[in-house]
């Protein structure tokens, strides 16, 4: 069996939907939590305009915080948008910058201003700078299994870009269900085509929008998939795509590898407990099942 | 690929543990609809004590009249706990009768008064009168994959059970996941070596109270698990074990199989608006996720 890795990403990619800004202080004590509890990776931030995203205006400083810990702990990632993110990243101390480019060419737009094309060509230049600067660097596909706005993606667009990451030497790689589409069977399907593409460290990051998240996790995990990207109690989504949408919960995931024995090292206790602190802050029920459950019992 | 079966079991496994008493009028409408929109079992009702579950009083009165309803409609099934319960199920109309014994001693006894091994020797006398009567027949192990009491159930135990079914006979059997405690590794390991036990036609019935839910429904599926137990709108739970748990919701696993074309002849569309009439009776969210986002649009 493959060793799974858990890359938290609820700080960026679950906090960045909620409207309710969470202080400076109130983040770094979760993120403490998550760093400490065994998770390999964790998402502190992203390095978008303060402007359009208020949530993630504190990333830099955050990141000046939390790189400063000594270990162990997981290591810290952030997401870069473009050249002005990575030299903010580059300034805070970020372990691996994470990056990407949708597949929905409306909505690689929406979000950058350009088509997939001209996107993608201009966060591998991004990338590969980062490596240049001695930085870990994934990249991502997003809206890798459907759009929101385009509705279905053909296979051959999400390999493309794929073919175009390994030409340029970037081999680690996820593929992101922005809209929550995928399904298992198309799950295995794309990931066993892109396998062949190239050497590459894969992640999948899914959304449980349609009720299908865990179950494309372990449709991925069968295909050899060493990486799950997952949030905190399920927080999370897009907040450029029209339907917003919950990630796979990081306890719920946690908790199913543990009942195989596949990751008893990870601290399941203060990732429940962490998890009904974030729900009560937020003052709702979110996604996640095991918080509210807790573990079962042996 | 195998064909699907879709059993909804909502209107008896969900509501038996609302405590709001949805009336006869209102529970008819809606398992008309679940019947008319091309599901292939209906679970409308049990034949417990009335006092016992308050909210089955009814059942009697309603398979009278739906069992009167010409098809094409689902098949009407209803749960038998005993002697009684099966004379009274023979006298209404039911189509397929479905009961079942714990793998778990504690659960037998609190749901019972008797441990597996009498509860068992009783249901298979109860099950092949009601063939002898003509009636079609399906029997459970609950509790196969963990107790919300007793905790660890060993496969041995479950698979003992299937024994003595098959040997009695009773070859239509349901593997139920009462405590939500099934992941999808165990699913697949349960599955693999019962299967080998007799020429037996499968159901899993499965629930999300870990969030493993759909994940679990899928590796039996690659099991060769041909029937699914769901719920409604994610309606559920076991009203005796110390867990309350959501089912696998009907519309999301449907859902599912539109997408790959397994099942193109339910009408997920009345499926979905009958889960947002559910879900305002009771006023709340229910756990289904496809009722609340709609399908995906193509």
């Amino acid at each position: 069996m493959t060793a799974i890795v858990i890359h938290e990403v609820g700080p960026r990619d679950g906090l960045q939907v909620e409207k309710q800004v969470v202080p400076t202080e109130v983040k770094e004590g979760w993120l403490r939590e998550l760093l400490d509890s065994g998770l390999d990776i964790v998402q502190a931030g992203s390095f978008v305009h303060p402007e359009k995203v208020p949530q993630m205006a504190d990333s830099d400083e955050l990141f000046r915080r939390l790189s400063a810990l000594p270990g162990p702990r997981a290591q810290l990632s952030g997401l870069v948008l473009n050249e002005r993110g990575l030299e903010r990243a580059l300034a805070c101390g970020v372990e691996l910058i994470c990056m990407g480019v949708s597949a929905s060419d409306t909505h690689s737009r929406k979000n950058t201003g350009m088509g997939t094309v001209e996107a993608q060509r201009r966060i591998i230049a991004t990338g590969q700078a980062a490596m240049a600067a001695g930085r870990k660097v994934q990249v991502s596909v997003q809206s890798a299994f459907g759009c929101g706005f385009e509705g279905r993606v053909p296979d051959e667009r999400v390999l493309d870009i794929v073919r175009a990451y390994v030409d340029a030497g970037l081999l680690n790689i996820s593929l992101a269900d922005t809209a929550g589409h995928a399904y298992p069977e198309q799950v295995r399907r794309l990931f066993a085509a892109a396998r062949s593409l190239g050497p590459v460290a894969w992640t999948a990051h899914l959304h449980d929008t349609y009720g299908m998240g865990m179950a494309s996790v372990y449709a991925a995990m069968e295909e050899g998939v060493g990486t799950f990207e997952t949030s905190f109690a399920g927080l999370g989504g897009c907040p450029f795509t029209k339907v917003a949408a919950g990630n796979v919960a990081t306890e719920d995931l946690v908790h199913g590898l543990q009942r195989t024995g596949r990751r008893q090292d990870i601290q399941l206790g203060r990732l429940v407990e962490l998890a009904r602190q974030v729900a009560a802050w937020f003052g709702r029920e979110l996604p996640g099942r095991v918080y509210r459950t807790g573990p079962v019992g042996y």
